[in-house]
């Protein structure tokens, strides 16, 4: 399998790393023979027809920050001109979600899917901006489009909820969505001021470079929008997310809430509205975890309230869910 | 689909009711069709080849206790009779669990089996006690054998550890896989002894008619067998479990894990041994569910811990999850 990584931070290091020390148990249980034929991050490019050489690629990458140092010559094509030039069967696209124009992710995914590219996205941003058409794109060109993990991390919550629970009625769900703003939640609750647990959670680099994409909710109000297209059947983007972040929760609330065995979450819900904000839930719920934890509760028709809870997060985490995308696809493209 | 159903209790019961109330959809979005041909209990039998009307069975069961008066010869046929005589392509079999020699599922399933009938158990005896000689016989006569529903009622914990967590190794897992001993343990947290946490249990219905099952940890073992050949392909049966129940529990050692923040909870748990045994974990543990709730905990390779929450029995739940196997032989059959 051809594939093209664009964006090439922890998670697209770690997924290099994954095919490099399991390719031996890829090929023989699955069939599965990835060739990585060009990576591009924000200062330069590597490409090979016959595959990159992994083991350097991610030396490389190390030593001067940039996969540009690959070739001698130094390769300045950015993702745009890699899509146009060469041929791969699948694009794994990694660069930073953005939530105004979702930018260059959404041009690098609908540039794929036009040469015919099978995508997998844990970029959220184009998802979150215009999941509708381009599942449509995906469809009318005929390719396939994954994103497993772009909700969850390496928790497979998506895959859960659309191929486990297959057969059931999904009525409504509702879920700590980010890692962030739960780890700061989780510090105030021990008497800790939201200025200092959002101090401690930037030193441990738990927040994103642009805060407001943790604090304001706008990451969970992303994966809630995936959720809703994916699992729900809904045709929503962003604005459709009535949106509050943690900013004015204070202590005093956190600490009223405790007095009635009720901890405060960042909770992204899908019922009658879409909806991100604080919310009061009982300590004795499954949904109420700690720390960097994510946690969703789908509720269904016949089969009661299920709860799955894992790290959200995580570039080898992230890797492994990109891993089961490429598996599905593996699959895919066997049966024809 | 032809479908004879061998044991008609609740869970049967249930699932003709989701048959009939989903009828059009399961048509319309699977081009699922059940007849349901035969079906057995205790006391006879119900046989159409036309496919039994489905309301008549229910209320025939409902009125007299059995489904021996469908017809106006009172059919006596028992499940192996019927399984002889009667042409189907999938047998469901959810006559009880026995610990002892599995009958009469075990006779069930492989004499279904041996006509060439898929198999859909939500009797967990028969794979206690013979895993791995089933699963070779399944194999060796080309039939499908699901057991959904053997592990969590209506939650899919099989499914998502196979499947959804597919590409992924799974390193071990431990979980609370028994709701009875879950919502005694848990009312003797309050404070409740055992004598009477046990007598609220029988009075809500909660603890099987042979309590051994449930106190001495036989089911919670019998699900970690399962557990343990299908997601670790180990092969194992009842006597490799070291297994403990909840007799011996008192409110002084759940009182002693009080304090430090912990529960005492029945943990059936597979790393380098199989073991079922009252453990104090952490309150603060995703794991650390109450009441009859479960409770799973997949350690895996580079996904971190999962941990998936969920209601563990009642007829609806199960029903739900026997209904998801039978639309995968559908599927399957539908590829051939």
């Amino acid at each position: 399998m051809r594939i093209i990584i664009c964006g090439f931070g922890v998670v697209g290091q770690s997924l290099v790393k994954l095919f490099e020390s399991r390719s031996d148990e890829l090929y023989t249980k699955y069939g599965f023979k990835p060739r990585v034929v060009a990576v591009f991050d924000s200062k330069g490019s590597a490409v090979e027809d016959a595959g990159l050489n992994l083991k350097k690629l991610n030396d490389i990458k190390k030593q001067f920050g940039t996969v540009k140092n690959y070739s001698k010559s130094k390769n300045t094509m950015n993702g745009i001109d890699i899509l146009k030039n060469v041929d791969a069967d699948v694009l794994i696209e990694t660069t930073a979600s953005n939530y105004k124009d979702a930018e260059p992710g959404m041009s690098h995914i609908t540039m794929a899917m036009k040469k015919g590219m099978h995508v997998v996205s844990v970029n959220k941003g184009p998802l979150a901006l215009a999941f509708p058409s381009l599942m449509e794109l995906a469809i009318y060109n005929q390719v396939m489009f994954k994103f497993s993990g772009t909700v969850g991390g390496g928790t497979p919550i998506l895959d859960y909820a659309k191929n486990s629970l297959k057969g059931e009625r999904i009525t409504s769900f509702s879920g700590i969505l980010n890692g962030t703003t739960n780890y700061i939640l989780t510090n105030m609750g021990t008497g800790v001021s939201y200025k200092d647990a959002l101090k401690d959670a930037q030193t441990k680099g738990y927040v994103e470079a642009d805060e407001s994409l943790d604090l304001d909710g706008l990451d969970a109000a992303a994966k809630l929008v995936i959720l809703a297209n994916w699992i729900m059947g809904m045709k929503v983007t962003m604005p459709d997310i009535d949106c509050t972040g943690i900013r004015k929760v204070t202590s005093e609330d956190i600490k009223k809430a405790s007095k009635k065995n009720c901890a405060i979450k960042l909770i992204a819900s899908c019922d009658e509205k879409l909806t991100v904000s604080p919310k009061e839930i009982s300590k004795d719920d499954p949904l109420c975890v700690n720390g960097t934890l994510n946690a969703i509760a789908f509720t269904s028709e016949h089969s009661g309230t299920q709860t799955i809870i894992g790290k959200g997060a995580g570039g080898i985490e992230t890797a492994s869910s990109i891993l089961r995308d490429l598996l599905d696809i593996r699959q895919e493209i066997g049966k024809n």
